[in-house]
């Protein structure tokens, strides 16, 4: 099926019923008006005006149902890649300006492109380079910064900065401008939506309200804060006191828009592009896969990726910005009861009349609302525990995790990712580059063998096995002959040294010369080598080589097989 | 021995006897001859005056002797480690200025003090990073940039630039200005020196000259050319007729210099003093491993660092430049019988009494001449065989031989061995990201499991047995998670799955975390999960974790048990 792999939508069309089509249009209008406000939060987080928010979400929802594999994933702005966006950004050109928005269109399509070379050419491989722990401390991270980037808003002051320490002095430098009346409306929803969040699904649950109910119920509670604030600015002419709205949002349908591709600034995008590309792809096939998982489904990764290209290109065309699946649009979706992804298609319809009919009625809706929605949403995203479960598993894993939020949070989110990432890297081959060597023995009246350090084994005097506990490759080759060299130059009675590959995947061309090297150098003080236990594809590789030709010892099929011919 | 590890002198100092002294002294006289006129043109190769080759043989001769290793290891001005010195300062100063020498003091003191301290916090398995065939590719391409550098001076023409294209393209415009006299004494000297090399000691064998003397006579042929062509420039003014000649240089011993700490200029020569560390450590511990070897002695890399680091802070303060140890000067020193580091204290005396006294008997000597020896010295090292030998053993390690010689070659020698390393981590990393799984069976009549596509096995519709043969890690942890829901999705019958753990020698945090979605995955489809043969080091790392709390099989010693149990 060559183009039924590219357009799952094949596969899930020819099965649609008028059931599924009821379910689908119910999960639809109870998403859409979920997805209002936080569209338009996600737009402020980016820095761009509140429309580009739902523009974002129409076109790249139509395009992922067309293209993507998960059923239940919803597409659209999430909060750290608005927060990459809004960071990639202000780094290039002013904040408010036409450039401004014209570079996210740009970034958008970059990162599309991008997404949709990986899932053509199937290298979303590249996306595991990302470790557990480095996205678990990212993501803490980023949500620290976001929740901290939103303060001014609640309380009404001007303050820049993308990290943590230029943020927090920001902060500190404009806080007696603060506006009482905007500190009070943002810190009352936000303790409201906290009390939502915290307090009110105790108690549905205790009503006896099922899970999914519950979710949704405690879902709502964004768009009542947008429509009690809404209501109270209009009522009590708030704004005329200093508090800051939306203001005049254009009515109209995503409008067709032309992303630039100056040289120049693409160079400038490239890198932002890429970490926004593998930071969204693995946030939404995280999610894709969590919620596949409870119903049995596959998802595709390569697919994916193409989905993703697919929704990205549509956001650059039709006045959005980097889009992404989002964890808590998706799971509502779900919850909502959604059962393929014309729930998603539907869902742009719905948001499409909300941008052509609805945005006069959000005029006076207050920033600070909307900012008291991202700090709720993100600080459920903050979760220190990963530090101390990898302390307790590995000093390797602890130090990248600790790197990346450190990092993150003092320098921004491209160096803490880029950071997170180049450490796990460097700390994987360091451990490899010196692995462990074990001395091995037999276990009496069986065929196996172990250290001799933590069994009771027997070995021979004449005979020295060692099990090389990795693949051998440049950076352990000279490890390797250091090792056996040590182990012969002390012991005058060796005359075999079997080694035993049993853990040894890989021997690279540098490894080879080393064994060589081993070879010549063993022969030279009467010692013999000897392999045993080589995997196929290894021995396959071997084969033809000079090394097999010069060993002064054999190969064995068992390490068993080895002692007993050698005795 | 706290003070001994830091002091290798005190070990052989203890035991030197007069025949020792006798042989010292012998090799001493030799290889000074030798040292002359390769000193001279490595440091115009390095972009230097000539005395300053002299001055970098002296006092890192004597630093190395205390700290140093090896007993045969010649260290002072090598091509390679020249050429990047000309390379780093071109970039930064105008060669021929003051200020060109003074960097290269700052940048023989850098590249010292990184050798120490990687000796010092015993960092030398950095070096392991380059791999064999990155290293003899650039090499080779390094070889082919030097010989094309030298041209200008055999023809006595103008040409600049640090890689092939640049200076073909420079030599192609300044050949018209070729001087005849100067080609003439360039294209003699360069072809008796290839003369020497492969006419004279297959000549000198036949006669039946011994392998060492017949070494030290070919190595005598720069010192006639040298000598040779001096007094024809000396005898017929050819100096008149546009021959450039070395002049006037100093008689001196090597001053005290002191070398520029602006912090500028340091961070400049920051990148191209770690490679010229690195390349120059892995250069010298080659050679200085090389020669123990026939000796059995033992050289300990960590001191190593040590020792060079001291030389080249040597160099530093006595108008040197980087230095390493030299595989032909060590070659030398080996076949003229040297036996400890005393031999070196001894040449380096005969260098600065050649420094002090010799230098009028240079004025004459044509650059051509020395560009010659350099030509024939460095051509040696080229070596494309590697090429053909990597291809036949495996494509990732061909690919990055091949990056190493076109980008060396193409974009000069800093991007060339960053490429070939950088390339060599990235293909090592994506080999185990997508490790070699198979599914195995038993050998009847034995406890052998192997792979049900290589051999004639016993299976259980039941139980299926994945032996992964890679350490799990982040990069590899979701394509487990694929491949096991693959296998099993496709199989109904299935209801035990056993990892069996032989060859996995590490499992890091994200890998542990996959384990729990394959196992809760597993466990929703009614299907056990089981490990087998999981070694030591990694069982440690498990045992407090909720893993194997949660675990819905159990944990076998070896594989045979946990298909005998399971039955």
């Amino acid at each position: 099926m060559p183009i039924a792999r590219f357009l799952p939508i094949l596969t899930w069309g020819k099965t649609y019923t008028r059931a599924t089509l009821a379910n689908d249009l119910i999960a639809a209008v109870i998403v859409t008006i979920m997805l209002i406000p936080q569209s338009l939060a996600y737009a402020l987080l980016a820095g761009l005006p509140p429309e580009a928010g739902l523009y974002a979400s129409i076109a790249p929802i139509m395009l992922y149902a067309v293209f993507g594999t998960s059923r239940m994933l919803a597409v659209g702005p999430v909060a750290v890649v608005s927060l990459m966006t809004a960071a990639a950004l202000s780094n290039i050109v002013e904040q408010g300006t036409m450039g401004y928005a014209v570079a996210a269109l740009s970034l958008a399509a970059l990162s599309g492109a991008m997404l949709l070379a990986m899932g053509i050419f199937r290298m979303g491989f590249i996306a595991n380079f990302l470790s557990h722990p480095v996205i678990s401390g990212f993501i803490t991270a980023s949500g620290i910064i976001i929740a901290a980037s939103q303060i001014k808003h609640i309380l009404g002051i001007d303050a820049h900065g993308h990290n943590l320490l230029d943020l927090g002095l920001s902060l500190f430098e404009h806080l007696p401008e603060t506006n009482g009346t905007t500190a009070l409306i943002g810190i009352t929803a936000t303790a409201f939506l906290f009390w939502v969040r915290k307090g009110l699904r105790p108690a549905l649950q205790k009503l006896g309200l099922g899970a999914g109910l519950t979710g949704i119920a405690v879902k709502t509670g964004p768009v009542v804060v947008v429509i009690a604030t809404t209501v109270a600015v209009w009522l009590f002419g708030l704004d005329a006191r200093g508090v800051k709205i939306v203001g005049d949002v254009p009515q109209s349908l995503p409008p067709l828009t032309m992303p630039s591709f100056s040289p120049t600034l693409l160079g400038q995008l490239l890198l932002p592009a890429f970490l926004i590309s593998i930071i969204g792809f693995v946030e939404s096939i995280s999610v894709a896969q969590t919620l596949a998982a409870k119903k049995r489904q596959r998802i595709d990764p390569d697919q994916e990726l193409i989905g993703l290209g697919a929704a990205n290109i549509g956001a650059a065309f039709t006045g959005g910005f980097p889009v992404t699946g989002g964890f808590s649009r998706s799971v509502v979706n779900f919850d909502a009861g959604a059962e393929t992804p014309a729930a998603g298609a539907f869902t742009a319809i719905g948001l499409a009349i909300a941008a052509l009919a609805l945005t006069p009625l959000i005029f006076f809706l207050p920033k600070a609302t909307l900012a008291a929605t991202i700090i709720v949403a993100v600080l459920s995203l903050v979760d220190f525990s990963i530090l101390k479960r990898a302390w307790h598993y590995s000093f390797a894993d602890f130090a990248a995790v600790l790197a990346t939020i450190i990092l993150t949070l003092g320098l921004g989110v491209e160096i803490g990712v880029s950071a997170g990432v180049g450490l796990s890297i460097l700390l994987h081959l360091y451990k490899s580059s010196r692995p462990h060597i074990a001395e091995v023995g037999l276990i009496a009246g069986t065929q196996h063998f172990r250290n001799i350090k933590r069994h009771q084994v027997q070995t021979d005097p004449r005979v020295v096995t060692l099990r090389v506990d990795e693949s051998l490759y440049f950076a352990n080759a000279r490890f390797l002959e250091d090792c056996v060299q040590n182990r012969v130059a002390s012991d005058k009675a060796l005359r075999h040294v079997i080694l035993q590959c049993s853990a040894v995947n890989d021997i690279d061309f540098s490894a080879l010369e080393s064994l060589e090297t081993i070879n010549t150098r063993l022969d030279e003080m009467g010692v013999k080598l000897h392999l045993s236990e080589v995997k196929g594809p290894v021995m396959d590789r071997l084969r033809d080589q000079h090394f097999l030709k010069s060993l002064t010892g054999n190969i064995y099929l068992s390490q068993f097989d080895a002692l007993n011919c050698i005795k």
